[in-house]
């Protein structure tokens, strides 16, 4: 072995429990005692006295041929660390690009912002796949030479449809879903299967202006400022976890045309900050709230 | 009277009608025969093709011995202008610091803003009185030399109450009513007495979390923005004419209580924004909206 | 031919003048006159009593066998109102897509954005060519269906590529030239030929940090936003009209890395507004300031 | 005493160091150990390999008859943890409003703000005194129950001058001295006695428009955007490590008079947030930047 051999290896650790005292010891103690450098630290408590603790901790951790191997250093921490704390716990070691499907259907604004800033090395994903119930988009993704697949919805089957999306997701190995302006609304079944790895953006300022036609809905209330919200799709439409928000100043001379241009602006800004927290794993959820840390 | 006595008296016009050819040659061309000289303009149509059409002007009229005074400009402007174009038109000249209530209760953040610009000359008012159901802030308001009037609630009889502020305001010749985080729903009754003339701050930003308690509302949802909103008061509970809104970042870290702070100080910036368009005669109201001018 | 063939003409005139009264009339008489529908209007003056006056005026123009081009009406125009007024004007009938050359140089984002913006639509503009000192971007240009044209300093002779360079936008006929981060210095000859018709963007929030590597320079000082600005190039490095400018929160947590990537954002947004407001005939020069109308 | 008497103790810890691993593992672990419950915590490192490491930690310590007291407490830290990594630590228990001086001039708006804050709870210091070289403030101020003291500039003898103020503050006590909008200039030999323990406001975005008029500079620039600065005052004039900056949107629309005006919003909360932050301990300078932690 050389000297030069001595690279390190990147590492997050994602930690929700019962606040109490010394958890943070605990956890930075056991890094430490294998010589892992700290890149950032973020702590949430919702109550000192009896609350929810939520941390997210970024290091490095020495590599060589005595290095531990994700799963021993895992079941390590589970023992000395979460089990006593009762934690739920995540340790990434080496941290993959997650597969990625991007869901999108005529529209291409927040798909190409998404593929853009992907190509620039911006967004670490490894985008596997975009599917559209529409084939419009074929030419745009195949630019980026990204699979462009395309599940139309015949018939007005639906289910059948979502099936075969499905059965694409699986045979990628899917690990997150992105809603581009899809659309379409998933079945509940199907939501169950992606619990906290469906990510949607809403191109409203939630909870304003649910369901259909935000960008009219906005004109008709006469808002001096629209927005758009990114969100992990729950059962319930509209109303999962918030990740990222955003606004865009109006006025009375916009028409609804007007505020959907406008809008775009947001929308693909919105959802690309919240698929990167995504991705860091910077994003853990608390019942219907996120707490999106640093990354 | 001197030779030197040519000054100049400021005047505004504001103008609603069908929109069709010739509104802003009519009423500039009126206006240059008389020697006007225009400060600024706006204008806005909803559809050039028979919409609606609203304009403000700000200008100079010459003064001196053989000016018109603003009734006969009125008259002449009435027949020459508005009736044949079907306008709704209002003419001011001279315009004077509108006489003004403001009701506030506990809270002092959003009065003490608009006590603060009217001192410094910011907001053209003529601050008459404020008047709170509470007698907490009369110490604060004593400071900038204002009456104010405690008008407790008293049994719960909130009729009459509201029957003695009515009263106040009258004795006042109030022009305007500024509701800074006032806290009581005022009668319909009441309301319809001073159509687009009283301006609330909603602690929201509308249409999201109407009603009471909007920011632990906000904190329920775990929304990434909070917002305030100002708007004229109509019978409907937080759903009149929009005047103004805007937002400030949150996030997880924020309690309730961060909320509510954070959130004073974009309520008493948007207020101060609403009422000072208002005093500056920059609104128009068209159904349910505003069409608010640079001023 | 039918009645119903009665179709308008979009048209904009643009106006420049010495302040006095009477101005807004006798041009909106002229157009009334000739049974011009308003679209917008807006004015401005640096001081009503002998500054200057600004104005923008869309108007549809009424068609038909008898209707007069574009030419009759700017020599109408022109003896009627420009010359009493001593005005600088501009009046355009059914405006063309301007031509529009955009320079790069290895970086994507600001021209990528351009060209978004322009194949959806939202850029009134006839972009005939790409034009770069590197050839990184050439399959990213194809995608668009726009020619892309390679013109490397070969041996650093920057005369001989920017001769070649002026030769292409003539060949183009080109009216507009846009540096989406050409990061190369036009001569001042060069410039000359193109007043108020190049259009850069700055990577920093001018007037701080000019010059090379604003974002090391915004790292080093420690600034808590980072900015991009539009303006019209002159012979003054970073000097010329500012037309758009726009920030983002940074932190003591970002890298010169990161604020390049933050950076990227503001760029573009600012970049694509600017073009669009100069497309649009929304910006009028005075001395070294701009006046920007809501197109 | 009862079993009920278990209060807790605010603390916080504030540590700057070479970066290196075991850090948080050894500040975390000290804290745990007596039994100590974390409330937030933030870390940066320039760079996790050789570079500045910046915590904050806010906690509370059990009370009792028991419990250490501050004396004792650091010193244990400082032999346990600080000097084995070769920390500047600083250690608060039971956190004291800081004894502040805010210096003024005629213009009363940060002065106000400020008031306004500490009244309302919202700001930890502990105000004894306003300064001014004017005396336009006084009732002002006294309406807030605040000591007034009016310190002219005597025949221009500002030597004389800085030398009663110095005398004042020493006579209060002071920890930290807020210049909002005070606009003289200190002398080298009084900053050097107060590093890192003035903040001042300065009404433009730094470093553009350093010194005097900044508005008027932005002005005649003809920027689309004005801020404000808050600052360390440290021997260069306008050169200080900035803790917080903001903007407002403006146009051609504005005279210098206007950006005043909106200017003056963005200034009283920029110099806000800068003094709550430094009053909650969350500010580390490291060369001539600042550590602004979420306190």
């Amino acid at each position: 072995m050389t000297s030069t051999a001595r690279t390190r290896r990147d590492a997050r650790l994602l930690v929700a429990c019962e606040d109490r005292p010394g958890i943070v010891a605990a956890a930075s103690g056991f890094l430490a005692a294998r010589g892992a450098n700290l890149l950032g630290a973020s702590q949430h408590t919702t109550d000192p006295e009896g609350g929810t603790f939520f941390m997210r901790m970024a290091f490095r951790l020495p590599d060589g041929p005595d290095a531990p191997d994700e799963g021993a250093l895992r079941a390590a921490f589970e023992a000395e660390v979460a089990r006593p704390f009762g934690m739920q716990a995540r340790l990434v070691v080496d941290p993959h690009p997650q597969r990625t499907a991007i869901l999108a259907s005529k529209a291409d604004h927040a798909l190409l912002e998404l593929l853009w800033r992907w190509r620039n090395g911006e967004l670490d994903a490894d985008v596997r796949v975009v599917i559209s119930n529409h084939d419009a988009l074929r030419d745009v993704v195949a630019a980026f030479g990204v699979p462009f697949v395309h599940l139309p919805i015949d018939g007005g089957d639906k289910a059948a449809q979502e099936a075969r999306l499905q059965e694409r997701l699986a045979a990628d190995d899917v690990e997150l879903v992105v809603l581009a302006r899809y659309m379409q609304i998933l079945s509940p079944a199907f939501v169950a299967r992606w619990p906290h790895r469906i990510v949607n953006i809403h191109h409203s300022f939630l909870p304003a202006f649910v369901g259909a036609a935000p960008y009219r809905q906005a004109y008709e209330r006469g808002v001096k400022l629209i927005g758009a919200t990114a969100h992990y799709v729950t059962e319930d439409l509209d109303q999962g976890p918030i990740i990222a928000q955003d606004v865009a100043r109006v006025s009375h001379r916009e028409s609804v045309r007007d505020l959907v241009r406008i809008g775009k602006e947001v929308e693909r800004t919105v959802l690309a900050r919240a698929v990167d927290a995504h991705l860091a794993d910077a994003i853990l959820v608390h019942g219907n709230k996120t707490v999106v840390f640093d990354a």
